[in-house]
């Protein structure tokens, strides 16, 4: 299915994770707030780009991107977040009435390109085998703050079979516009996380005999920075429901 | 010589070309601008990442970059050049009698780092050679805009054995946040730059015979985007006179 069908399908209202849609198109996480607070914004994602490799951002106002210059960013999205001093308010499938001129919107790498990667290398992804979305932590790494905006680094796990770890590494660093290389593999604890079993987002996943748990940074960073900054207004997408462009997979590989 | 000793040399008044000093550690460019300015700048570079990789930003008024947390921005380069409405006012070897409490400071990717991935591969470079510094030319191409920041494209030029042209590509497209492959290789009419003798910025260089000329995007974008726009008031490092980091060259690599 072309990104177009894809965006047009969510439009008319379906409510449903982006996963394996438009497959080998890039999908990316989206955050929107007031223009006074870009700059903390841009900054923070700048100074924490593992996490939150921006790759577009509009001008105030403007719901285009040049990613996908024929899609509504207040639309194309299959579901969405608004957020008011920190707190969601509203889980909508399009943003319409929501919308300020004054919003400017960062769209940032997502996972799904480099699990694209981890696919073609014929890495397995138990959360897809098991019909699931990527399992979520907050870890107790806090990031580099900018301004107004701080938060703690967001990590997302895939069992990986220890023989394939070396792959599933090198594979991921050649995409570091979608968050690159693992930032922890194996123990949880040295991230701060509890229990595996019990995932801040998304779902928890099983792993097989012989899998080893890998972290990547994710782009629900973002979403943390929004909910620990309390910025007064601010809308994202919610999470796995992402922003389908026009851009191929491929073209967030190095080398 | 270790970084440290190279900037102490600067700070103490050397206003010398910085190439192959502190070798093997990575050299920035350096643009300081008013607060009011620094989203722009930032966005400018969001947009136009492969000129301008910004690898870090300072809090307004600070003189300090985690990139070398002992050295001081204001003193530790060899050469600086200030600007007022775009023209160039001064050039001297430090800046702290022009420095303002509102000065954000961006640290931005350097060709030196690829250069050195290039030598590993052993692919000559010609300046290098003939102890020169890498030609430098303002091309017809603008870049994408953001707000009051405006420019064009500029290149660096390095003549290269045709049958080392892929290794150069490849060597260099491992090194995203350095500028990357090359923008362009073969014609310079294609980048609308009409006489390779006469570069805008640094020295010509000869071609051996067999040789290519190969294009990459250069980090004096920013310089050129500073004389195109006008801000009130900004900083620059001189053309070649870089901000010397703590950081090795290897670090920029990835895969």
């Amino acid at each position: 299915m072309p990104p177009r069908e894809a965006r047009r399908i969510f439009r008319e209202g379906l409510a449903t994770g982006t996963s394996g849609w438009a497959r080998g198109y890039a999908q990316m996480n989206l955050l929107a707030v007031p223009e006074d607070w870009a700059y903390d914004v841009l900054l923070f994602a700048q100074r924490n780009r593992q996490p939150c490799p921006v790759l577009d951002v509009t001008d105030a106002g403007s719901a285009v991107s040049a990613l996908a210059p024929e899609a509504d960013l207040r639309t194309d999205l299959p579901l969405y977040r608004v957020w008011q001093d920190g707190m969601l308010v509203d889980e909508p499938t399009d943003v319409v009435r929501h919308w300020r001129g004054d919003l400017v919107t960062f769209l940032v790498g997502c996972s799904f390109t480099f699990e694209f990667a981890l696919r073609q290398a014929r890495v397995p992804l138990r959360h897809t085998e098991q019909g699931r979305n990527v399992p979520m932590y907050v870890t107790g790494r806090e990031c580099r703050s900018a301004g107004r905006v701080h938060g703690p680094l967001v990590v997302s796990m895939r069992p990986i079979p220890e023989g394939m770890v070396e792959t599933a590494v090198r594979v991921s660093g050649l995409m570091p516009d979608v968050h690159g290389a693992p930032v922890h593999v194996g123990s949880p604890a040295d991230l701060g996380i509890a229990d595996l079993d019990a995932p801040d987002f998304g779902d928890s996943v099983d792993a097989k005999h012989g899998d080893v748990p890998v972290f990547w940074a994710c782009g629900v960073t973002l979403q943390a920075a929004v909910m620990a900054s309390k910025p007064p207004f601010a809308v994202t997408h919610a999470p796995g429901h992402m922003f389908v462009t026009d851009t191929p997979d491929s073209a967030y590989r190095v080398g």
